[in-house]
């Protein structure tokens, strides 16, 4: 185990030079902005800031802080200046990035550099925007955070796992999440050997905001998130918010492979390469049915795109489900290619269904309609049911009854609205073997099963 | 309506002479037994004794009421020794039936006549047997019912229906519930103005011996029975202990389609002639798969079989839909052939079948044990899942595995032992158009979906 994460901290640690490099870019910047604006308070934040960041990561995050008498649109402007101005004194190319509010992000030399306006508040609960909280976390873990080595092992370990990232493709673990854990436990070791056993909902209240009779209240403020960090800085605040059950779940079972046997792959996974061919063939050999419904990637970030084609699939498989088809698995994909994905039961239903009426037990009325509806009822347990002949019996022609539509009623019927558009301008529905077309390597670990 | 209902009455009321002539072979079989037990008190029992009986129906319950002081064994011994006596002196052929003790029943005639010994007791809290009742029922009956052919029209509807009769094969209204509904409600037409608004686990106290606070009770007391009806003679008994949900639903919606089109029919159905070929060509139009297991009838009454068939059925469909095969309906015949009967989605299933492993919020040990077990997992949700071949792909081949086996190794494995003989000296597997070959009018009313 020592020497398994010995070789991998050899490896992440960054060099002085590297640390170094960033802090004279972070005075070169700094220094540009106060000469102009005397007033602003300009701050490093981050994982150079937190000195957490693994070699390598070339990233820069720039707070600069506003007094909060200055109005937001007063800041937002001023904000998109100083960044302009940045990008255009250091020769560096930049973009408009929204969060809660405009600021800019660009290159300067390999450097990934964002300038974020925010406000000098003194305390979270004067929060004027969710990015002033960011302050108060860099602080935090100054102030706490004893080995950084351990949360440049956590993150590396969560990186390669494919659970490290807040944003809405990975829906994994932040950056600060990770040094919370590391100031809760200790170590990476000590984490992992509780991450093994996480519960359904834990809390982990680090500065105990809450008493334990409070729990009930605390989960109920935060339902639906599988894990519960309270934010030290700001108790109303879940740390952990973004990650799902499908991340949480895949890193509690990679820390207990882990501790079971470490090996370096955890940290450094080797690219699978995937036999495309051989996929196809195994997915006969289980007899089952893959179903792809794929359409024009939209030109937008992914943390609008995969919440989108999420809710996409929790519809269709809503759809599927409701007429009748099994559904075994299902899944997304917007790397390269762009769609959703069923393993289902079979392509084909029975051209008759049984229509389940109310129960006997219903009003009179209900139960009379439904008879006068019907050709032929009969009882099944306490429920009237009938015959209904299928309108569609093939999935391919089911699904494009379902979307062969305008965008606008496609939207009206609960599909995502920029997804919405790309479906009406064409789908292609791939069943079996021909989803050997499909490009996106997202798509092919899952038909491979695998997680990470 | 009125001229539906007094034709009807005009078919099923007895005649003066019918009535007479029962009577008078009360008299005489009581005659022989006083003259030889002078101390004992013989009682005219049944829907003769309280007038309910349907032209035509011979059946004569007779009772012989013995002190308490008499022992059980004595009581039982004498009781056969009378059943005995009558039988040889009028000339009849008897056999011995068992209820909680056993009592002689054959015909004298063309009537159905049962001996039955039981305890002359005070009030129902002293039952000895709960045939001891018996003459309580009666009296409750004489003294309160108002009008015998409401009574009369009700057991015929529901005859008509097929829900008459509390016996095992049935699950149906007994006659004293017949009784016990039309005294509540006053007449035939209320009953069922009642009866189809019914609702589930109902509690219908006719004298009050609860009050509304302690419904819930009575609930839990009586539970999974779908109708709850308090006996006036013994507060701790529902009348309609025997009914099923399925009898009760279809008496439910019967009692709807009369009142909305009254029609002799319900009284008098024309028996269904069933065109088999057209109902398999039927089946295979609707795309699902009938399954039957066939064996031979054992030599039991039905009061032992059909629940004996029914808790077969139980047993298979829930080993089925675990196996992961999608059960429409099923059903248990036992008129002529004798099995149970599925239709099912599919009759094959896929070659490989997902296990699914425990949670990843349980316990460290268990997720372990499943992962070490395994070849690949990978997880669905917040569940461990694993790649498994399939042992039988085949519904037959499933069913076979399961069903070949010895009679006591069967019987351990839940099947009911009398069935468990017979399908341990054969069985057959029937699919689709080769159920053909089956001589059953339950089956094929089943198939072609009638409740009556």
């Amino acid at each position: 185990m020592e020497v398994v994460l010995s070789k991998v901290l050899k490896r992440i640690e960054p060099t002085l030079h590297e640390i170094h490099e960033a802090h004279k870019l972070f005075t070169k910047i700094k220094d540009i902005i106060v000469n102009d604006y005397p007033s602003l308070d300009v701050k490093l934040m981050g994982s150079v800031a937190k000195d957490t960041f693994i070699s390598g990561d070339k990233d820069l995050d720039i707070f600069v802080l506003f007094d909060p008498k200055v109005s937001r649109v007063e800041l937002e402007k001023t904000g998109l200046i100083i960044g302009k101005m940045i990008f255009d004194t250091l020769g560096g190319k930049f973009e408009v990035s929204y969060a809660e509010h405009p600021y800019t992000r660009g290159l300067i030399g390999k450097y990934d550099v964002e300038i974020v306006p925010a406000y000098a508040i003194k305390s979270t609960k004067q929060l004027l925007s969710s990015v002033d909280r960011t302050p108060f976390h860099t602080k935090y873990v100054h102030k706490n955070l004893k080995s950084t080595g351990d949360v440049r092992l956590l993150k590396k370990f969560l990186k390669g796992i494919g659970c490290y990232g807040s944003d809405l493709k990975t829906e994994g673990y932040s950056g600060y999440l990770c040094e919370l854990l590391v100031i809760k436990y200790g170590s990476f070791l000590d984490t992992l050997k509780y991450m093994q056993t996480l519960k359904f909902q834990e809390i982990i209240d680090l500065d105990n905001h809450y008493t334990k009779k409070k729990y009930l209240d605390v989960r109920k403020r935060f339902e639906g998130h599988p894990l519960i960090f309270i934010d030290p800085t700001d108790k109303l605040r879940n740390v952990s918010a973004v990650l799902s059950k499908e991340k949480l779940a895949i890193s509690i079972n990679a820390a207990a492979l882990f501790m079971n046997k470490p090996t370096m792959s955890f940290f450094f996974p080797v690219k699978k390469v995937i036999d495309e061919k051989r996929a196809i063939v195994n997915v006969k050999m289980r007899g089952v049915h893959v179903v792809v419904l794929r359409f024009s990637r939209p030109d937008e970030i992914e943390d609008i795109l995969y919440p989108q084609l999420r809710r996409f699939m929790n519809l269709v498989a809503g759809k599927l489900s409701k007429e009748g088809y099994g559904i075994l698995r299902a899944s997304v994909f917007g790397d390269m290619n762009c769609g959703i994905v069923f393993e289902l039961n079979e392509l084909k239903l029975s051209p008759m269904k049984m229509k389940k009426g109310p129960s006997i037990f219903n009003p009179l009325d209900h139960r009379m309609r439904f008879i006068e509806k019907s050709k032929n009822v009969w009882i099944e347990d306490d429920r009237l049911v009938s015959d209904e002949k299928r309108k569609y019996v093939d999935v391919n022609d089911f699904l494009c009854s379902f979307l062969k539509k305008p965008a606008n009623k496609l939207t009206y019927e609960g599909v995502p609205d920029r997804l919405a558009k790309e479906i009406y301008s064409g789908f292609d529905i791939l069943v079996d073997s021909k989803v050997s077309k499909i490009k996106s390597g997202e798509f092919w670990l899952w038909i491979v099963r695998k997680a990470f």
